[in-house]
């Protein structure tokens, strides 16, 4: 027997639509028409649209696009650093109907073409700086269908640069239709972004966001920072990483700035904040420590206020230490591509006002509890799917559920069943359950040191490293040892004009450590970095490696 | 043939959980368990819940319910003012599944009934100032079906009151399990409460919302408002009406606080703002009026800043300006009860600052624009169902849709389908598109005036009444003529020791009225309000057609 309420109350377009981000923009556009939307560059080069111009501009691409026969699940890729380009094929591609797949700038010519080959991408766009190794990565490609290519001339690059396109991007915008009759997705479970994973080891993931996901994910943003209506974005973390965490669309839902930014350096990003009233930006740790590192003329620039959202294993306790110091307010947040970005925060309480600055660093630096509108984030033994008990001490795996989480992978059943087995999205990090209910990460399960059977987190080797006042990051991986298993190698990047001897690192670790948990090898390095900014253990385990076998 | 983002990339508990209002209390108790939550009265009697402590009580309740046989799609009635209780219902019953159905507190027995039968109530819940219209209603019903009678009783209510259930609310709710698992919705579309609507004419239609759009619409009330977490809510608007706007679930979204309030009066609700701190309310006209109005020793105890939000057919310009005048920031908004309230706001723009006080209480006196995760507001002509020219002269009817439209009226399909007719819900009032694309409602589509073959607006009319500084309300409504068809009758509220001739007002309205558009009959009364607030035209037309007929 059906209920009463079931009966003759159908969906209808009067009472259902679909959820999606490019209602955002649209709204923007209706509501807000001459706020600005985009800026780049200073006062002498400043490119601005407002968000009726924006609107049009996507508008037009779309329809340039269409023309072209871009339509439903076909797939656009743009190899494109943080300009107007790349805020604008964030919505014109999905007007399309189309799959946004948005290339890391720093890949190399056969990964750029597998995924060029993988995704089946029928146009790609390209910045004149990485035209090169886009033609490169063209001339890799093993499919034989035809493929768009335009140039995207940026006329504050400066650099080398060539066109391999058939047209630049501003004329092929110029054919496309400003009032083009855009429609949302039929399904809200529709593909809208396909990203892939930098994943260490096989070939990456093709990672596919749909559009439910996509607003939920950027609505969950905004609550989750309290972020005002006509808030100024600086673009430091780069837009093709998860999609710059569904902020395109976050800050179109709040019509707010994109502050553009082709390179993030301390100069760059000061002169940025000043110049447009920068209220907020994301980063990776490294993007927030080159302000807190910045020289004291440059800092000193700085206003008050500045809201900062940070991602990355775990935050050394310093730098969110530094964070307070120049009186901006750090919200960590925790997640994966698989997550669209952040879909977990370490939301700050009120009573850690009263506790010292180091005491509430190592409160923040935690993982934390579920987005907003992401349904749970959870530590559970992956044997059983219990959740370990909230003890601080049994160690699990974290797991997300709910519509912050991924469709799955592109043309890979397997790889999809295995991360949503369970009803749960397996991380992979492995962490512990506070009593608090905030999720502290131990590992990265690939970074786990055990070692005379004993587990050793590298996060906690790396964080007391870190607090010696000459270490500027450290990384800790395992070696193969003999007589233990493993080991724990550290290696060490030292702040400017500052040494340190390795005896001296070993002192300071046992004020914090137990004897067994000391690393047992030292090396003083420049410490490789992915283009957004994570560490490159992969690089370090191979160079530990290769200097173990050396010894 | 299926597309490549259309395999193998099903739904999942991982990827995909029903959205709803439910999810925002879990994640208030789980994130700040120990945030204040609910208030009720003051320093001497207040009670107090922490988010923590709702939560349980809202579970303990649910459990009480579920053990009484209240499952899925089942209705539980609630008669309460805005108590703690209130509160609690909104989480509570739906977390058994079962569709909560507030009654409006000022409705006499025999429309109690018809509603208890209508929308099969197995449970009514009853403050003590309601329990003996009640115990009416109950005897006058005609299904013989058992219903469960609670009794809540609210210490804070000092009035005459009986006890007809089986139990009171405490004792009923001591009998739950507060660590009740109740699970959300399978499908977000399932029904999360009935609102009547107040219906002057034949029987009240049953509006069914459902979670989505209840979700939803919070959300879209947290972006529209800015509203920061933690933010203090004060209870002026009856949460019988709408579901209080979706407020109990939004505020639970923020972790906010909910100032409950039994009673809306001057004192009370300036005590409640001081003593409180309140940050937040919403009302109609003349709740706003209420404190514009209030004696000035009342009057100077409020503080600046304080966030309120209006609806209302059109807010007369004096309050508007009498609420800068108070430094409140008043957010003007639009909706019907088949729109979960609001869903349309006149969103402020910058470039209204450098306008006169008058000049900018026009233009945020309109409906305005749809709210954010509403898809469209739009002034259609209902005949060829096309948008209206944006030219602020010709009218057509609002018309809504998107998610945050009802699912249609119970058991009344005839009636969904004309409401929901050509994938659009008819508002049923009147207005013109203005240039910037802001809606301006002309009259509720029953108010409008036909004057000699000349439509005039009821609302023009009254916002002129309203700029007589002796005038404290004024409504018009059409009655019939020999000659003209209709003509404009006023009814006039003074303000308490002001006086004012019917010559007087002619004079003062032919500084801003045509010739034929001045009322031609005035009275003087005090006017009858609806239970929230609003002028019951309805009843003034029929004393109008009576002191015609007697003249």
């Amino acid at each position: 027997m059906t209920g009463i309420y079931d009966q003759h109350l159908p969906k209808t377009t009067a009472n259902y639509a679909s959820l999606s981000p490019l209602s955002f923009i649209e709204r923007a556009a209706q509501v807000y028409p001459h706020r600005l939307a985009v800026v780049h560059g200073d006062a002498n080069t400043d490119i601005r649209y407002t968000w009726s111009e924006l609107y049009s501009r996507c508008r037009q691409l779309a329809s340039a696009l269409a023309t072209q026969g871009i339509s439903k699940g076909d797939t656009v890729a743009v190899m494109l650093p943080n300009t107007p380009a790349m805020v604008e094929v964030h919505f014109a591609v999905p007007m399309t109907g189309a799959v946004l797949n948005t290339l890391n700038t720093r890949l190399d010519a056969s990964t750029l073409a597998y995924m060029l080959d993988h995704g089946e991408a029928k146009a790609v766009l390209v910045d004149g700086e990485f035209a090169a190794v886009m033609q490169e990565a063209l001339a890799l490609r093993e499919s034989t269908s035809p493929i768009l290519v335009i140039d995207v001339v940026d006329p504050l690059y400066k650099g080398e640069s060539r066109l391999i396109g058939t047209q630049t991007y501003n004329e092929f915008l110029s054919g496309g239709d400003a009032n083009f009759a855009w429609e949302l997705p039929e399904d809200e479970w529709d593909a809208i972004a396909l990203n892939y994973t930098s994943g260490t080891t096989g070939r990456p993931k093709g990672v596919v966001y749909h559009h439910r996901g996509a607003a939920l994910g950027a609505i969950s943003n905004l609550l989750e920072w309290d972020m005002p209506k006509h808030a100024v974005y600086m673009w430091t973390l780069p837009m093709f990483h998860c999609n710059g965490w569904t902020f395109p669309w976050a800050i179109a839902a709040r019509a707010g700035v994109n502050v553009c930014l082709r390179r993030v350096d301390a100069v760059s990003m000061v002169n940025a904040i000043v110049d447009h009233g920068v209220t907020h930006y994301c980063g990776a740790p490294i993007v927030h420590s080159t302000l807190v590192n910045a020289p004291p003329e440059l800092r000193d620039r700085l206003p008050r206020g500045v809201n900062a959202m940070v991602a990355g294993a775990a935050p050394p306790a310093t730098m969110l230490e530094g964070m307070e110091h120049l009186g901006f307010n750090l919200t960590h947040v925790y997640g994966l591509t698989e997550t669209y970005g952040p879909a977990a925060v370490c939301a700050p309480q009120q009573e850690w006002a009263q506790l010292s600055l180091e005491q509430r660093a190592q409160k923040n630096a935690r993982q934390g509890v579920g987005y907003h509108l992401q349904r749970e984030v959870a530590v559970v033994d992956p044997a059983t799917m219990r959740p370990v008990p909230h003890d601080a001490q049994v160690m699990g795996e974290i797991m997300f559920r709910g519509n912050i989480v991924m469709k799955g992978y592109l043309k890979n059943p397997e790889e999809t069943e295995k991360a949503l087995a369970g009803g749960w999205f397996h991380s992979g990090d492995l962490a512990v359950m506070e009593p608090d209910r905030y999720v502290r990460i131990k590992d990265r399960s690939k970074d786990i040191i055990i070692s005379g059977g004993e587990n050793i987190s590298s996060i906690e080797l790396e964080d007391v490293l870190y607090r010696h006042p000459s270490v500027q990051a450290a990384a800790v991986v395992a070696v193969n040892d003999e007589r233990w298993g493993e080991t724990p190698f550290a290696f060490i990047e030292l702040k400017p004009e500052t040494t340190v001897t390795e005896a001296q690192l070993i002192e300071h670790c046992r004020q914090y450590l137990a004897g067994f948990k000391i690393p047992k090898h030292f090396a003083f390095v420049e410490l490789p970095k992915t283009s957004t900014g994570k560490i490159q253990k992969f690089a370090l385990r191979q160079q530990a490696k290769a200097q173990m076998s050396a010894v």
